[in-house]
């Protein structure tokens, strides 16, 4: 099948992919005066006296906001807050499939950090929670922190942290095929852009001990060309000894190779130097930074892509649906590292021992076990936390 | 029936009156790869080269905003935003139910003029057309006048243009039960607020001659205590041989009374000195300014009221609907008044001359004919005017 004309097609016969539904009728005068005036103002003044309320007699618990500035849009860049909408109406669509979610795309006009963060809470009376998405970095980073200090609803990068948590949990059985643990293994990670630095901290939180990241020129380490702002808060974080050079120095001795950087980047001969049973991920899309079959045929034990046409898919639909139903039911008010850990655990813990292999290490995403347990877990770390 | 109780549980059951949902299934891998990735990337690219495409890709066309900053819902004042949700929902399900338009409501944090313009064009991309809802006068006026001069999609204060347009249509139609013109009438219109600034303006641009416009204090004239912004612009418009006086000398000789009000301010005493069969539209809530028996009573010859349990209830539902129905379809840039105009003639056309009687000059809010009417006269006069 081709997919990009059945898009094309898709996408015009249906003009997008969400509309906006009602879960009343109105066929009757009694129907528009109990929707509408005059008994419409009897929540209104409810939620007058008591802000509350607003989760009790209106669509705001359930309603997320879809936020972009079309600054980082699939492998596309920069393409602008109108031609996002597709995506975003996707996302949309994948929240209410996959985790009941009324999602609305918001597409924005400025690419400017605090025009970002003063747009997002100006329209949060309508929501119970934000999903950023394909927003560039490093500004995602600050737009994040600001509107998790100073919203009162859970906030969300996808782009960082559903790849973080489904990244996660495809390590967590990964190291039971090759029957190693967290707190033992060396991690290398290319690319410190959103993702990658949301993976680092969140394997950190999950036991990882010794990691290095890697750009375009080699090791993150204090003092070195280019690592400043997000990169120097990272090589602190994973390289306080200081280790120097290249991927290729990084990659010796590494029991996994965790990718979200561009095609090709991984050679069989760095492969080749990597701890015995390598793990790799391998997360650039189209086309990954090494393909599977080169990277079995030099000795790889698990492969992880992006992409649905090889095993172990590491897809964030996994994790945002059931993430934000999980926040959502517990009325949440952080997305925490407790919170995230739980949804890694709930997606890997979907795959038994018994059926766990290095071609199945994480679930389809069309596994409908998945979002209901992951928003299960979720709800539990978030009412245990006491986050509200 | 409790219009109050029956509301509280209505809203509580359904939590609130809209969803999100999805035009398209989502079973399998190749819905999953044609509504979102890697198939979406195409309309993605399509809209990137060319923003227009965005109205044949996305939802974006007939998605509408109903905007508000909470600071003058129903009767209810300044109730903020969060509490202003059930209203703006219900909003959403009757453009819905009666004209096909998705609507979503977006309640806005704040009540400063130039931050609630900000936040609209910021999350402009997304939408296909604004309504803005139960903002405050006078910051509405200038909300709306910004936001028509700097948006290239439609944007309609409904408190204002919606009441013009229904009341417009009434006047139509009760004219003909008493066989004057709008060239000839004169018009008192009580309540220089969002609604009476646009009616005085709409019944102008319909043919009316002769008018005075009716604050607390009484006539609105050039020089009087309080008549400044936008009150001082009706008063030389509507009264530039500067009359002066109160409600009670505004209203002799007055063929018709426009109540836009409180509860109360018209007396039979009053009434007693108008024309020949006068024509009064009491439209306070939930008390008119005169209650219809006691109009009738006074020689009234057709009243009409907000209210749908007297005859002739003047009902924005009438208009908002159908008249987005036929912008969004020409893909109108503005509404303009010839636009208004339309939606006018139309909803009193329903209505045949056999049919007009004193009880009968406006049609009911569930006549299915009407939204279809609305539409259909709004997109001609939109593709006349070549406003794109």
């Amino acid at each position: 099948m081709n997919y990009n004309e059945e898009a094309l097609i898709m996408h015009e016969t249906h003009k997008g992919k969400i509309e906006v539904c009602s879960k009343v009728e109105l066929e009757t005068k009694d129907d528009l005066s109990i929707a509408y005036t005059p008994g419409v103002a009897q929540p209104c003044l409810e939620i007058n006296k008591n802000e509350d309320l607003a989760y009790k007699y209106t669509a705001k618990g359930n309603l997320v906001a879809v936020v972009t500035d079309g600054t980082a849009v699939l492998g596309l860049g920069d393409i602008g807050p109108k031609a996002a909408m597709p995506v975003m109406e996707g996302k949309a669509v994948l929240f209410k499939n996959f985790g009941g979610v009324d999602a609305f795309p918001i597409c924005l006009d400025s690419t400017d950090t605090e025009e970002i963060i003063k747009a997002v809470k100006m329209i949060a009376p309508t929501f119970g929670g934000i999903n950023l998405e394909d927003i560039a970095a490093p500004k995602c980073f600050e737009i994040e922190r600001r509107l998790e200090e100073e919203l009162d609803i859970p906030v969300f990068h996808d782009d960082q942290h559903g790849t973080a948590i489904v990244t996660t949990a495809a390590l967590i059985n990964a190291l039971k095929v090759v029957n190693k643990n967290m707190e033992d293994i060396k991690v290398v990670i290319n690319g410190p852009g959103s993702a990658g630095t949301a993976i680092a901290k969140m394997l950190m939180h999950a036991g990882v001990k010794s990691m290095l990241m890697c750009d375009r020129k080699g090791i993150l380490w204090e003092g070195r060309d280019g690592v400043v702002g997000h990169k120097l808060e990272l090589a602190r974080s994973t390289n306080p000894e200081g280790v120097k050079g290249g991927l290729a120095e990084a990659m010796v001795g590494a029991d996994v190779f965790v990718g979200v950087s561009s095609a090709g980047l991984l050679t069989p001969e760095i492969v080749k130097t990597m701890a015995k049973d390598p793990i790799v991920f391998a997360m650039a899309n189209p086309l990954p930074e090494i393909m599977p079959e080169e990277a079995m045929a030099a000795g790889v034990k698990v492969m992880g892509t992006g992409r649905s046409d090889f095993p172990n898919q590491i897809n964030n639909v996994l994790a945002f649906p059931g993430l934000f139903r999980g926040a959502l039911d517990a009325r949440a008010r952080n997305i925490t590292y407790e919170m995230k850990l739980a949804a890694a655990y709930a997606i890997a813990g979907i795959i038994t021992e018994e059926e766990i292999s290095p071609d199945y290490i994480i679930p389809s995403p069309f596994d409908k076990r998945v979002a209901k347990e992951v928003a299960e877990k979720v709800k539990a770390a978030a009412l245990m936390a006491d986050t509200k």
